[in-house]
């Protein structure tokens, strides 16, 4: 956590405490790892989370039961009683549940498998068993202040490796030796981890949105996406810049320039109480005035979080995903525009939504890098 | 994929034809994204599979769509049909289904989730919609010849990182610092990254199985744990070596030779036609005649492959997990013994089984290593 605030989660309980009461259920059963460490701050890789009126109860087994006591005496963990599962989680949650004589037991619907759900019904037949959807995804959608400090201090050093990109760029190095070498400044700014696969995506390979880095060597007349995250404090930010190896032709020129002057257009629009696809309709029309509506294949922009593609969505309406724009809500803005022979162009950045406008998290240049 | 052989992508896709016929169904979904992997080389993040009697048919985005062409061009992926995901994957496959007249369709029951299957439900309400447990997983379970070539070729290129750790080794040096040092070695190995966060744990982290790096310097008298692996391929596996920091008292040194004799024990116990807790009791008996039966907190070990932990697990029979040994399975085997004041000691190595017993596929020396 370094010198940055911990997170309330106590709050966070009770925020889910009182969503589970309004929905008229006894408990919540919490799998989705990275509900369990917001409500919790546990980061192992396996406790489940049941959240009811007295409280949170985690349930996890040996390998981490020690490391969550430790933590917890030191504060950086919150939970109302630690359960230590010896014969199975399933067996475990069993006994929690009917300690706390829960008839009516909610569970997260895009966690669960079907397969897990069939083995619960197994454990007491009394037992009515509730789906429901983005309960606790729902409460990550506007972040609070411990997040905030972490996710800007996180755009802040991602900016910082950004600005150190001139130094890491050559031709001749190959796409991997880039990726690498982005990967190392990530670890050095002090991030966890890179946040996903470092894309380093050269010449012909850059028409492709998710290239994964290859042994290409940049040569002279390449546009290169360069598209790197950092995860700290378990926090995802995320970042894309364009270099040029050399002279760049015209069209690629335009192209970037186009790109850039979406993700402004889109930027400018986000504010508290507009939609998602309303921001990615100013991108999306500002790439369709200069004749590249079809070159830009993907959605405008991704929530930012515990995960790394987090709500809100920012895409189209016809999508179906349509939110209205909170302050707090923390997301990317990255337009593309990707031309077979031509080659592709994305620039990202991370955005904190304010009531009046937004707060650039990653700010640093977005001019074309030129090596 | 380097100078190994391809996988025989249509003869896994025969084999599990034959599985969904055998079971009555028309077609079956296949969307856990490493079953898709074994089924048609796909490795990009989303993909589902239709498997009917006609073959494979892969949906995927835009996002991936020209790639995977590119790669079946090259002979690096396959599959029957490709189709482009266009307005959802939910859409498409309704697609695919009514294209295929397919009415009786299974899914796997340990991927879709709740939310998922509800989606589905909602396609076409003809179709019936059959849960299936592990089809594909059983037959990843016995490795074929493609898989054993990536295996046996990545326990050599482990092993070979391991026999470099009294390189990396000292004392002063902390966790962390040595966890990275091992983590440039596995990709100076050639493989793609590390399979899991690789675990350094010195002194009293010892006595956590799954303890993260940490700031804290190796200091004299330290017992630490180093378990580590790498992906080639796509396929994991996995290393555990201990090493002490100058002179460990006589506690210590017997815990070491009691873990290593279990280990021992457990590769002395596996040829095809024993179980998998035939294998856990000789390590565990190992163990528990030394007294160390409690300090055992763990299964013996667990499958490799395409999941760095897969089926089979060894482990108790009361797990309820037994499988009988088959030639061409995978696994780890790697016991342990964790006291609170002493420390923790683990070793493990990964074998193949063979009809008369195993090969040891990362084997290099297992003794002490002091620095």
């Amino acid at each position: 956590m370094g010198e940055r605030s911990r997170p309330d989660w106590a709050r966070r309980v009770q925020a889910t405490t009182r969503t589970i009461r309004d929905a008229d259920v006894d408990a919540l059963v919490v799998s989705n790892p990275q509900n369990v460490r917001y409500l919790s701050g546990f980061t192992g890789s396996t406790a489940w989370l049941v959240v009811s009126a007295g409280g949170a109860r985690l349930l996890t087994d040996g390998r981490y039961s020690a490391f969550v006591r430790q933590q917890m005496a030191a504060g950086r963990q919150l939970t109302t009683a630690l359960d230590v599962v010896e014969l199975g989680y399933d067996k475990a949650l069993g006994d929690v549940l009917a300690s706390l004589t829960a008839k009516r037991v909610a569970f997260e619907a895009q966690t669960v498998t079907i397969a897990g759900l069939s083995r619960w019904q197994r454990l007491d037949a009394g037992i009515e068993w509730r789906p429901m959807d983005d309960i606790i995804e729902a409460q990550r959608l506007v972040k609070d202040a411990a997040e905030i400090e972490s996710l800007r201090e996180g755009g802040r050093r991602l900016a910082e490796v950004a600005a150190g990109l001139g130094r890491i760029l050559a031709a001749g190095r190959t796409e991997i030796d880039v990726a690498r070498a982005i990967d190392a400044a990530i670890e050095r700014a002090g991030f966890e981890r890179p946040a996903f696969e470092t894309i380093v995506a050269s010449g012909p390979n850059s028409a492709y949105p998710h290239a994964r880095p290859t042994a290409r060597p940049l040569a002279s007349g390449d546009l290169v996406v360069l598209d790197f995250g950092g995860v700290l404090d378990g926090y995802c930010v995320d970042l894309t810049r364009m270099a040029a190896v050399g002279r760049i032709d015209s069209e690629a020129r335009s192209l970037v320039a186009a790109v850039q002057e979406a993700q402004r257009a889109a930027i400018d629009a986000v504010r508290a109480g507009v939609t998602t696809a309303s921001v990615d309709r100013a991108a999306r029309s500002s790439l369709e005035r200069r004749g590249l509506g079809a070159a830009f294949s993907h959605g405008t922009g991704h929530g930012l979080g515990l995960d790394v593609h987090e709500a809100p969505r920012i895409s189209r309406a016809e999508s179906g995903h349509v939110t209205t724009l909170g302050a707090g809500m923390v997301f990317t803005i990255e337009p593309g525009a990707y031309v077979e022979g031509v080659g592709g162009v994305r620039v990202e950045d991370d955005v904190l939504v304010t009531t009046d406008g937004c707060e650039v998290l990653t700010e640093c240049s977005r001019e074309l890098l030129v090596v």
